[in-house]
């Protein structure tokens, strides 16, 4: 993998803006490996990611950091730099199914996934069997003893002490607090069972199975406040018939649920994914 | 075309059942060409299709029916017997976008769809060039100025003098009276712009765009009096991104309303479509 | 899980031939859970499979056998009756992609793929770790210091002994020869990494590469003697772009191997994969 | 429609090309509607698609073009300019099958393809109906009575005749002779009927069948005077089982031609496909 910086950027669109960036580049001798732009015609926001070659760059790190600050505030940038060689710390959340936990665990041992993963979080005992095998510390969160309150206070413990960057709800059958949502915001990613706005809610499955669609699929989305609503990164869907039992749609699901999550995911780890409103922007 | 007749049946599921319609076919040198079975485990309802070479038989239609009719009561079957040869007769409904009326004429006109085509109704007179290209009798029914009411009563009154078996709504963009609905039960094919029950009601692909869905797509239903709510016989959907407007999606959409509502169709003019409360089975 | 019988038969095509299966089945009380027919209309070849309720029948297995064998015989049909109950025992080969491997691994673990796999043989010592994760016994055949006869003839005496039913090239790198190719026959699937018959042979994302395709994908088919030409049970496809390099579409087309493979082999468990001459009936 | 200028640039990759090209817009006053950026990194070459809004430029079409020459003589660019209110003349040629030809006529009738049609030509007298209804000449070359030698020579000169500048084959069954091919070089698109490299050559479907493939499609390319051989713009697929005959495979198919025909033809007008050797950029 080709060591990059990556220069992710919204701010109001303007004449001149890109030559600027482009222009700072060259000047420290920057090789674009990959860039891509997007202007939102209705909210007149431009996003543009970078990523840049960087052993061509005359900067490192930090001094890129400084000598692009500037420039970032003449143009009242929303922006980051970072470094395709630092590792994001992501932390699982999981329940009692292990298909998207142990697909994201196999994606990631396989360096798929450019991560680290220190701790994988259970409401349920279960899933420690797989973390195991992957060596990765799993912490069961007993809800049933704790409470709703306590359980989630000690996540939140956990997520902190484990310095946690992204946290991914692997089909993790709690609702977060809505105080919990407000610190992660951007952070944490969750899977829907469904192609929302469609079913969303509980048992997806059953409800698509009740209305007789001829499609099935799974949302993956930025966590927030508002349930089922936070802006989608991406989607998956499948054909299915009325052969289809509710039970065969839960199985045929999984897969569209594995896709989505690991393609959203991976997208968030390169920082393919710009959020603007209630949407993303993504640089696949 | 192999000349054929259609038995199609759905009854209360029983042991011996295939075997006595099995047995009734082979008695009178049927041959199968298509044979489609399926049982709904939840409601024990069972459905089937045949598909059966009309000249192996020793029995003409008539005959058949008479034949069939104490097999049929003692089972309680729904049934009917179509011959492959006797064309139904498709009235179509359209407003000022012609991408789903000229498909299903074009289908119509190379033989893909094998129906009579006796009347297109249009609420504006726009579409008339292509019924006049296709050789189709064009009816304005002027909403405007009859209002609505009398409009329906008028659609109504066509759809009976031209001895309609199929109404396809091709993106007709008024709201049938729930009387029309009753009447037309079973009878009439709606597109709706969306992949239901995502973004019911009206501008489907403006709500796609505000939520910021990954796909965008179309389905094919049954018109019921309960708007958008009909049972589902083609579902067909893309994938969009970031960088399509809400212009863009409507371009891309058409494509998939276009695909879903020509295989709803399809598949109801070959009787391969039966209805099952709210959902259908398809004998695709 | 039901308990079912799975009937599977394919003989000339004749009047009556459903009648008195069906009547067959009815007599001793069988419900049909599933029944599915297909008539090969250039061959004039028959196939069909029954699901029947275990519980219905007034028939264990082996009196099924006996009841059914003189119709069998009547009607020239090769056929089978499997236990839904009993497990095949698959055995699975595999190199240094661990992709495939585990997604199988997972599904048989879950109970998706419902079989024994009783062991893994490897060309090299890596995956063995995953065997060890799901307690399968590992057994690592030195191509390198056996030779590729002796290699074969090794792996040959392993599913010899492990009484294997099912044999799975999980990416497995090495060519079987011809004689092993014919003792499996219909036994022995693979996967290959392209849209056959596009790109069979080495390096297919590669020689995808170079083309310039929009799509990439998998195919999963039974091992024959000519290499890539075995009957074809499943494929699976993805959009690709200009921007893909040739390593990208290897990491994309994992997920198209992944799927293909899954539902081939599940299929295949199942008894819902017939092989016609080089070709497959799969009522999926 | 946006008036905008399309500036479409292939290049050596080099440091600062991007800052140059942008500050270059940025000093005429242009906003930038859409940017796209690719550099393959086998070959060294960078491709740019810009699409300016033209009411912000302070250029027009000479001056800007007057005033690009030194930047990209410099940078040793293959580039263009075309204003999106320019409309390209594309020919269509087509034989005894509608469905493609069909299309195209709609979505050009619609708007949705922004070119002039000055002439349909057909080696067969049938499609002069459609022609008719659109309203474009239609000229009849007889190969029987001609010879193809001269047909093909009456062909030349009616596209030059009627200047033309795109020249679509849509399901036209004849081979263009290697000197024809040679001029129209990343002029003439064609749609062959299979997902290619697969089943090149004649009757595709067919081949298909033979092999039993789960997935039939079609190829939208340039055409060279290797036969199925030129840059691949767009392909399509579908599924299919072993219920479908040969024939069911050209009706299905055919939604796949017309599906990838209309969005290379769509992406080439947009002046978003650039060729590079055997292979496409395409900026969709």
């Amino acid at each position: 993998m080709q060591h990059t910086f990556r220069l992710v950027i919204d701010c109001p669109d303007q004449v001149g803006l890109v030559a600027r960036v482009s222009q700072f580049l060259a000047d420290h001798g920057g090789t674009i490996v990959e860039a891509s732009h997007h202007t939102d015609l209705q909210t007149g926001r431009f996003f543009m990611r970078h990523e840049i070659g960087a052993d061509s760059l005359r900067l490192n790190y930090d001094s890129f950091i400084e000598a692009f600050t500037p420039l970032a505030n003449e143009f009242q940038m929303n922006w980051k730099l970072t470094d395709s060689r630092a590792k994001q710390r992501m932390a699982l959340l999981a329940s009692l199914e292990s298909h998207c936990l142990v697909d994201l665990l196999h994606r990631w041992h396989t360096g798929e996934l450019h991560c680290d993963i220190p701790v994988i979080i259970g409401n349920h005992p279960q899933m420690k069997q797989f973390a195991d095998w992957y060596k990765v510390p799993f912490r069961w969160v007993d809800f049933k003893s704790l409470g709703k309150e306590q359980a989630f206070s000690q996540i939140e413990t956990l997520l902190e002490s484990y310095n946690i960057d992204l946290t991914v709800l692997a089909r993790f059958m709690q609702i977060l607090p809505d105080t919990l949502c407000q610190k992660l915001q951007g952070k944490a990613i969750n899977i829907h069972h469904s192609f929302l706005p469609s079913f969303a809610g509980a048992r997806p499955y059953q409800q698509a199975y009740d209305r007789g669609v001829k499609l099935i699929g799974a949302t993956c989305h930025y966590v927030t406040k508002d349930l089922d609503e936070g802006p989608i990164i991406e989607q998956s869907v499948k054909r299915i018939s009325h052969s289809d039992s509710a039970a065969d749609m839960v199985r045929k699901g999984k897969d569209c649920e594995v896709n989505a999550l690991a393609h959203g995911v991976r997208n968030h780890l390169e920082d393919r994914v710009i959020i603007h409103r209630n949407k993303t922007v993504v640089f696949a």
